[in-house]
C-alpha cells in the first residue's frame, strides 16, 4: 500500500484503470480486426503502449484523483500496481484454462505422430537460435544465463489461438497441413510449458548445470504427467462433484476455481502458474462439462483477458529498446527463419511436400499471447530485463503479423501439400486432407 | 507490497486465496440453499467468518506458501491484502451494476408512487433507531456522529434481491403485495444509496452540522438525478456504441468497462463506487442491449461476487463483538420492529389491510447485500469500527434469515393484503392483484 494514499483511493484507482484498460483494449481491438484485419491481440498490446506508466498513462493526470493514471512504479519488478498485476495474472490463468479446455484431447492424441515430429523441429531450432543470438549481442554471458534461456523459451512458443483463428477464417481447418499444424502447435504449447518450467527452474536454482537441468525437467515433466494422469483418472469424478451443485452459476465459478488452485499449486511445485491452469482445462475437456464451461467461461474470459495483454504491452520500456534495435530486428528474422525451417524440414520427412511444407512453417510462425506469457513470466521473476521483454513483444509482434499475411496466399495458391496426393498423415481427416480444390 | 515477498509470490498467494475463496463460496451457498433451504448469500458470509484471517485463515500454513492462507493485516483499516480487497470492491461492483441492469424502469416508475410512500417509511424508523441505538449504548458520541449514522444508514438497506428471490420462489411476486414490495425494495435501494452518500459527506467533511448535511445531499441527488437524467438521454447512443463492435464478446466487456468508469466518477464525486455502477446498470436497463448483457454477466457474477461477500464475512472479528452482544440483539430487534411498521403502517394507508401490511413489512425485512456493502464502505473508509461492522453482519444475518421464515406463512395464509378486494393500488399487476386464491 502507497503511503498517504487511502484504501478507498486505491480500489478507485485500480476501478479507474480497469475502466480504462477494458475500453482502450477494445477499441484497438475491434480497429485492429476490423480495419487491418489483424488479429486483436496485436492492438491490445499497442494500446497498452499507448497508454503504459512508460507513455502517455504516466503523464495523464485525472482530476479528483492522486498521481498520474498509471504512476511509473520504479524500484519494483513490475512497473504497475500490485492489485492490477495481480488481476493480469488471474487473466492469464483464465486465458490457458480456457485454451486447455478447447483443446481436443482425442484429435490431438490422433495427430500426435507427425505433429510431434514437426513440433520438435519447432522448438529445438528457435530455442538454440534465441540462445545465441542474446550471447552474441551481449545480452547474456552465457548460453545457461537467464537471459539467454529465456530468450530461446520465448522463441519456442507458437500460439494455437492465432493459428487456428487465421486458418478458420480461410477455410483450411480441415486440410492435411491445418491439422498437423494445429497438433504440432499443441504440442509446441506442452513443449513450450515444459521448456518454460526448466528455465525457471534453472533461473531460480541459479545453478546451470546439467543435473540441475535434468532435475528440473524431470520434477517439471515428473509433476505435468501425474498431474494430468491423476487429474483424467478421476476427471469424471471432478465433473461429477462440478455437477452436483444445482445452485445457478456454482459449476462454472468451481471450475475457474479448480483452475486458480491448480495455478497455484503449479507455482508451488516450482512451475508457473499457467501450465496448472493449462492442465486443469486439458483434464476438464475431456468431460462432458467441457462444452458447458468454455460457453460459460466466454464473456469473463473477453472482460478480463485483454487487460493481461494491455497490462503486458505496459512493461514495454522504450527508453530500454533504443539501444536494442539491431537485436530485436535479429532475433525476429532468426524467430521467422527457426520456425519455418525448423518445422518445414520435419514436415517434409513425414510426408509434406514442399508447398505442404511451406504453409506448415508458415502456419506455426505466430508466437501469440504464450511468448508474451513466458515474457510476463521472466519479467515478474526478475530474470529478463526491459530489453529482452521489449525485443519479445517485438519479435512476437512482428511474427505473429507476418503469419496471417502469408498464410493466405500459401494456402491459396492451389494444389495439394502432400508429397502423394491425398494419401498422408492425415487420411482420417474429415473433408480428404489436402486433395480437396483449393480456391 | 510486503518486505521480502517476490511479486510472483504475492500473485500465488493470490490465486490461491481467490482459488479458496470461491470453492468454500459454493459449497457453503449450494448447503444454504439445498439443504438449510436459505439464500446462498448467508452461506457465503459464515464461510468468510470461517476461513477469515481472525478464525482459520490467519492460522491455516498451506506447505509451499510464505506465512498464513490470510494473514492478519494488523495496522491496515481492512485485515485482508490491497489485491483481495480490490478484487471483492470489483465484484460489488459487478453486483451493483447487474442489479442496476435487471431493474425494470418501466414497471418501477409505473408503482412508484405508494411503493415511494411505503419506503420512505422504511427508511425513516430504521436510520432513527439505528442512530438512537448506537448514541445509547455509547458507540457514538452523538447523533452526527460517524458511527451512529452509519448505523442508520446500513439499517435502511433492503435487499431487493432476497425479496425477490423468495417471492419468486413462491410465486408471488405478481400480487398486488409482491409488486409494491419489490417497488419500494428498489426506492428504498435508491433512498438507501442517496443515504450512504450523505452520511459518507458527513463523515468525510468531518462538520457535522444542517448545512454540511443540505450541500452534501444536494451534490448527491444533484450528481445522482444529472447522470441518470443524461444517462437515459443518452442510453440508445450509448447502447448504439457498444453494439458498434463485431469483435466477439467486446459488448459485454465495454459494458462492464462503463460500469468500473462510472464507479470511479461517482467516488471522484465524493460518492461510493456502487452507486455508480448501479446508475449505469439503471441507464442500460432501458436499452435493447440490457436482456442480452444480463445473460452474458451471468457467469461473471456468479464467479466474482460470492468473493465480495466471503470476503465480507472475513472482516467479522470476533474478538471486537464480544462486549457488544447485547448492542448487537437490540439493534436487530429494532431493525425487525422499525422496518415491518416503518412499511406496513405505510402500506395500510395506501389501501392494504392488515394482513397485506404485515406481509409487506415481512417482505421488506431481509437486508442482504446493500447493507454490506454499506458496512462496507464504512469500514474501508475508517468510519465505523469492528463493533458497528460486527454488529451489522449479526443483524443483516438475522433480518434476512428470518424475512423467509415468516414470508411463506404470512403469504400462504390465505385471502387478500388489499381492503376492497382486488382494488388497489395494484390494479394493473399481471394476474390480478391479490385477489387470486392462495394456497
Amino acid at each position: 500500500m502507497e503511503h498517504g494514499v487511502s484504501v478507498v483511493e486505491i480500489v478507485m484507482q485500480f476501478a479507474l484503470q480497469l475502466g480504462v484498460i477494458i475500453l482502450v483494449a477494445k477499441i484497438a481491438g475491434e480497429i485492429t480486426e476490423r480495419y487491418l484485419k489483424q488479429p486483436s491481440v496485436l492492438g491490445e498490446l499497442v494500446a497498452g503502449m499507448i497508454i503504459g506508466p512508460f507513455a502517455l498513462g504516466g503523464m495523464i493526470h485525472i482530476p479528483g484523483t492522486h498521481g498520474a493514471l498509471f504512476p511509473l512504479l520504479e524500484g519494483s519488478t513490475i512497473p504497475v500496481s500490485i492489485e492490477l498485476w495481480a488481476l493480469a495474472q488471474i487473466a492469464a490463468v483464465i486465458l490457458l484454462f480456457v485454451a486447455g479446455l478447447e483443446t481436443d484431447l482425442q484429435n490431438f492424441l490422433k495427430y500426435a505422430g507427425p505433429a510431434t515430429f514437426i513440433a520438435i523441429g519447432g522448438v529445438v531450432f528457435p530455442f538454440a537460435f534465441g540462445q545465441w543470438a542474446t550471447v552474441y549481442f551481449g545480452f547474456a554471458e552465457g548460453y545457461m544465463d537467464g537471459s539467454a534461456l529465456f530468450m530461446g523459451a520465448i522463441m519456442v512458443a507458437t500460439s494455437v489461438g492465432i493459428t487456428a483463428r487465421v486458418l478458420s477464417d480461410i477455410h483450411k481447418l480441415d486440410t492435411a497441413e491445418g491439422v498437423t499444424i494445429l497438433g504440432a502447435a499443441v504440442v509446441d504449447d506442452v513443449i513450450g510449458i515444459l521448456v518454460l518450467a526448466v528455465v525457471i527452474g534453472l533461473a531460480r536454482t541459479g545453478e546451470f548445470n546439467w543435473g540441475t537441468a535434468g532435475w528440473t525437467f524431470g520434477k517439471a515433466v515428473g509433476f505435468y504427467l501425474t498431474f494430468m494422469i491423476v487429474g483424467l483418472a478421476i476427471a469424471k469424478y471432478i465433473a461429477g462433484f462440478l455437477d452436483w451443485f444445482k445452485s445457478r452459476g456454482a459449476t462454472v465459478a468451481l471450475a475457474v476455481a479448480l483452475a486458480f488452485l491448480a495455478a497455484a499449486v503449479a507455482e508451488m511445485f516450482g512451475l508457473a502458474m499457467i501450465i496448472g491452469a493449462y492442465a486443469m482445462g486439458l483434464v476438464l475437456s475431456d468431460t462432458k462439462l467441457a462444452h458447458y464451461l468454455e460457453e460459460q467461461t466466454t464473456a469473463i474470459y473477453h472482460v478480463f483477458v485483454p487487460v493481461f495483454f494491455v497490462v503486458l504491452g505496459m512493461l514495454v520500456d522504450f527508453r530500454a529498446m533504443r539501444g536494442a534495435m539491431v537485436f530485436g530486428l535479429t532475433v525476429s528474422v532468426l524467430a521467422i527463419i527457426s520456425k519455418v525451417a525448423g518445422c518445414g524440414v520435419p514436415a517434409l520427412a513425414v510426408g509434406f511436400n514442399k508447398r505442404g511444407s511451406w504453409r506448415i512453417g508458415i502456419g506455426m510462425l505466430p508466437r501469440g499471447e504464450v511468448a508474451l506469457i513466458v515474457a510476463g513470466v521472466g519479467m515478474a521473476e526478475g530474470i529478463i530485463g526491459p530489453t529482452i521483454f521489449g525485443v519479445s513483444i517485438l519479435m512476437t509482434m512482428i511474427t505473429t503479423l507476418l503469419a496471417p499475411i502469408f498464410l493466405v496466399p500459401a494456402f491459396q495458391s492451389g494444389g495439394s501439400g502432400l508429397r502423394n496426393g491425398d494419401d498422408g498423415p492425415t487420411t482420417k481427416a474429415e473433408g480428404g486432407g489436402g486433395s480437396e480444390p483449393t480456391a
